[in-house]
């Protein structure tokens, strides 16, 4: 892997694994009330064409992670709507 | 703009405005409660490595869009921190 990717595959682990608080949070909490379901429904959405844009260009870093961001921001909105 | 960079631009302007519901949603209601804290301070640093990430590859999608959803993602921090 040369730096460049080492750097995507960095910065992809972290964006995505972001969204891991929040989803504990709304667990523990049972409460989501402030979080903007608006927010997570359009970001599902443009994660899913940054997917499609990765696999197009042939960018591992930017398709393993919004293959991945897709995955919690799906249970998020799970969450949100339960 | 080549269909791959128009692709790029229009999944980055939905995920980069997905922010702009939660700022609102927090400045009308006045609260951030359920939105975690951790989730943004990890993201901003995920953001910013993407952001370095568009600029060394010349990948004109990844750049813009990362450029202005740091802004709102550190407005968000702001909000929840006042």
């Amino acid at each position: 892997m040369d730096y460049l990717t080492i750097l995507g595959v960095v910065a992809g682990a972290l964006t995505t694994s972001s969204f891991i608080p929040q989803i504990i949070k709304i667990i523990k909490t049972r409460s989501a009330k402030d979080v903007s379901l608006v927010m997570f429904i359009i970001i599902s959405f443009g994660i899913s064409l940054w997917l499609v844009y990765g696999i197009l260009k042939n960018d591992f870093p930017i398709m393993i992670a919004n293959a991945v961001t897709l995955v919690f921001n799906l249970t998020i909105l799970f969450l949100k709507y339960k």
